[in-house]
C-alpha cells in the first residue's frame, strides 16, 4: 500500500452535488493515493485494503475540497490607496482622473514594473489566498493593454505556480479597458487580437475574457475577440452586466462561455440563456461592496433556472482590493443572500466548472487530492465568520 | 545607553493629533527605552546621545501605534453559524428562536462552558487580533446574565493578558440582555447590580457598560447601573442608539461616559452632548453590515461638533462575528464614509481615549512602546485593502 495516506476522524463536506448541499459525512475518512483521492466514506466502511496504510487523525475537524478563486487580477503594478483616500476626502471622479488615478494608473504602473517586481507582489497576494486553503487561482491579464505588457502579465501568472504549491489558470483579458492612447475598435484589431495570438503561441492562455460595459467594450467588439479565441480553440468567459445590461451575458452564453462574471444586471432571459449554455454565473461581492452598488445579481432567478453560481474575490487594485476568498463567501451570503452551502459550492465545485476543470472542486474518488482542513465543526462556519481564517492544514496534490 | 533601541528608516504615522491627520514623518526614527518611546523624529535629528544604541532598520516601512480594539465580546461560548445559515435558508426570527437561537443560545453556551474552554476560545480570537498589530483589547462580559457567569467571563478576560503579550481592558456588561428567566427590572436589581459589586470587589472591572435599546434596557434601568458604577468610582460607557433613539447617548453624556457605542440613530443634539461631555463615539460597522442596517451614524455631525470617533470590531457571535480590526477600518470608510486617517485615528488615539487610557494610541515621547510595523508605504493602505493583513512586526511594551 505504498503512497497511500488515510485521513481519519473527519467531518467531510464532499461538495459532490450528491445532496444539493455539503454532501456532509461525519466520522468519515479519505484515502489519498499519490496526488489523487482514492476513496471517501464512513470510517466504519474503511476497506481492509487500507488496514496497513498510515492514518492521520484530524480529530473531528471539517475537511472540504481546497478552495478555488475563479476570478482574480492579482498580477498588477502599484495600488490605488491614495485614490481610495481622495474619494473619501470628497474628491470627484474627475479630480481623481486629473490626479492620474483610475485604471490608467494601474496600467501605467504595470507597464513600468519589471517581471521580477510584478511577480514578487503577485506572490504575496497568492500567499494570502493559499493561507486560506486555496489550491487553484485564476489570474487575468488586462492591465497591459499593449502586446508586450499583456504577455508579461501572463508570464508572471504562469511563474506563480513554479514558485508556489498552487495551480494557476490564466485568462487573457486584453479587452479589459481602452488604453488612453487609442480608440476602442483600433485597439481591438491592432493590439488585442495580435496580443491574444502571441500569448496563445507562447502557451500562456487557458481562456479568453473581456469586459462588456459602457466604459469598456460593446458586444460587437467582444464578438471579434471571441471569434479569435474560438478560432484558436480557446474557451471564453466575460465580465458582463456589472453596471448595466448591454447583452454581454447572452453573447457569452451563445458562445458557450465557461462563465459570465458579475451579472448584477442580468435578467430572467439572461439567466435562461446561461442555464441553456451550461455556463457558470460568477458572483463578485467585493466589487459590489467597494463600488456601493445597490443592484444585486438575480440569485433567485439563477436558482430557478438552475444556473450554477460561483464566488470569487475579483482581487484587483481598483474595484475590489480584497484578498480573502472566505470574506467573499461571507459577502455573498450577507450582501447577495446566498446560503453558506451555495457559497462553499461557489468556491469549490462551481468554481472548478467556471475554469473548465473537471479534476477538482469536490471530494470524490479519482479527483485531485486538493483538500482544506479547518478548525471548525460545521461548514456554515466558513461563511459565517468575517475576516477570520480558521484553516488548520491545506493538502495540495496529496502533499500536506 | 543600555536598554535603548532605535528604529530607523521608517515612515512614522505618529497619530498624535499634531496635523489633524497621520502626523506622518518620512525618513524617521523612533527611540525606545525599556517599554516606552523616548523620542521620535527625523533621522537627521537623531541626537548624538543615541550614537551607540543598536539600530534596527525597517527599510522604509510604515510604523504606526499598535492598534487598539476598543469594543469586543471575544469571551463567549459557542457560535451562531447555524442561525446565520437558517436565516439565509429563509427562516424567520421566530423559527430561529424556536430552534434555540438568538442571544439566549450564546448565554446558554457561555453558562455551560468552563473557564478553560472559554479561555482557549478567547485566546484564539485574541491571537487573530494580535496578528493584526493589536496591543490592547477591550473585552466585555454580558453573556452570563447571572452573577457567577458574569464573574467567570471577566476572569477569563483578565486571564488573556497573563497568557498573551496584550493588554486587556474589561467592561462589565451585565445590562446586556434580559435573561429568559427574569423580568428586566428584577434582573437589574437582583442580579446585575450585585454582580457588578462582586466583580468590582474582585478587581475585575475597568468600566461599566450597558445596552440601551428596546430589546434590552431603558434609560431608567441603565441609570441605576450607572449610579452603582459611579458609587464604585468606575467610568461608564454605553451601547446606545443602535437600532432606534431611546436617549441613551444623552444619558451617557450626562454621566461623562468614556464612550457611546454604535450611535447610528444619534441626532445633532446627541452629537453636541457627546462633544460637551468629551466622550468618544465608537463606530461598529461590522454589526451594521451583518444586520443589513441602512441608518448610518451621523459622521458629518460628529465631525462638525468635534466628537472624537473610534472604530471597533464588536466581535461577537451574533451581530458581528468579525475578527479583523483592519476590516472594521475598511468598513468604516466604505460603509460610513470615514477617511482612512479617521479610521486609523479610530483604532489608535481615539480608541485609547474610549478606554480611558492616556499612555498609548500615539507615537510620542513618554508613551508606551506599543508599535505596529507594516509592509505598506502609505497609511491609507491599511484601510484600503479588504481582508488582507500586511503586518510585518508588532512591538509590545518595547518587545518585538
Ligand atoms: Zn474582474
Ligand atoms: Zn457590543
Amino acid at each position: 500500500m505504498s503512497g497511500i495516506k488515510i485521513i481519519t476522524d473527519a467531518s467531510v463536506a464532499r461538495m459532490d452535488g450528491s445532496d444539493g448541499g455539503y454532501g456532509l459525512l461525519r466520522n468519515a475518512a479519505v484515502a489519498i493515493k499519490g496526488d489523487q483521492i482514492e476513496w471517501v466514506g464512513d470510517m466504519s466502511d474503511l476497506a481492509e485494503q487500507y488496514a496497513d496504510a498510515p492514518r492521520h487523525t484530524v480529530e473531528g475537524r471539517l475537511v472540504t475540497p481546497a478552495l478555488i478563486d475563479c476570478h482574480t487580477h492579482i498580477v498588477h503594478g502599484g495600488n490605488r490607496a491614495r485614490e481610495f483616500e481622495m474619494r473619501l476626502e470628497g474628491a470627484s471622479y474627475e479630480d481623481v482622473a486629473r490626479a492620474g488615478g483610475g485604471i490608467v494608473s494601474t496600467v501605467k504602473a504595470t507597464r513600468e514594473s519589471n517581471e521580477k517586481v510584478l511577480l514578487s507582489q503577485a506572490l504575496t497576494r497568492a500567499d494570502a489566498l493559499i493561507s486560506e486553503g486555496v489550491c487553484v487561482i485564476e489570474v487575468k491579464s488586462g492591465y497591459g493593454l499593449d502586446v508586450e505588457t499583456e504577455l508579461k502579465m501572463l508570464r508572471v501568472a504562469r511563474a506563480i505556480e513554479q514558485l508556489r504549491a498552487v495551480r494557476v489558470v490564466t485568462s487573457f483579458l486584453g479587452a479589459h479597458a481602452v488604453p488612453p492612447e487609442m480608440e476602442a475598435d483600433a485597439y481591438i484589431d491592432e493590439v488585442c487580437l495580435p496580443a491574444l495570438e502571441a500569448a496563445f503561441e507562447e502557451g500562456l492562455v487557458d481562456a479568453v475574457d473581456g469586459f462588456c460595459e459602457g466604459i469598456a467594450f460593446d458586444t460587437a467588439q467582444i464578438s471579434r475577440v471571441f471569434d479569435k479565441a474560438q478560432s484558436l480553440g480557446l474557451p471564453v468567459k466575460l465580465h458582463a452586466e456589472q453596471l448595466s445590461n448591454l447583452g454581454g451575458t447572452r453573447l457569452a452564453a451563445e458562445r458557450g462561455a465557461l462563465s459570465v462574471d458579475h451579472v448584477e444586471y442580468a435578467t430572467n432571459d439572461d439567466a435562461q440563456a446561461v442555464a441553456d449554455a451550461g455556463s457558470v454565473a460568477v458572483l463578485l461581492p467585493g466589487a459590489f461592496y467597494t463600488l456601493h452598488e445597490t443592484q444585486r445579481p438575480p440569485v433567485a432567478s439563477f436558482r430557478a433556472h438552475g444556473v450554477p453560481m460561483a464566488v470569487g474575490t475579483d482581487w484587483n487594485p481598483g474595484s475590489s482590493p480584497m484578498g480573502s476568498l472566505l470574506l467573499a463567501m461571507n459577502m455573498a451570503c450577507t450582501l447577495f443572500g446566498l446560503t453558506p452551502a451555495e457559497a462553499l459550492t461557489g468556491t469549490t465545485r462551481n468554481a472548478a466548472r467556471a475554469l473548465g476543470l473537471d479534476d477538482c472542486g469536490a471530494i470524490a474518488s479519482g479527483l485531485r487530492a486538493d483538500l482544506a482542513i479547518w478548525n471548525v465543526e460545521d461548514p456554515a462556519e466558513l461563511s459565517y465568520r468575517i475576516g477570520v481564517n480558521p484553516l488548520y492544514r491545506r493538502i495540495f496534490g496529496g502533499v500536506w
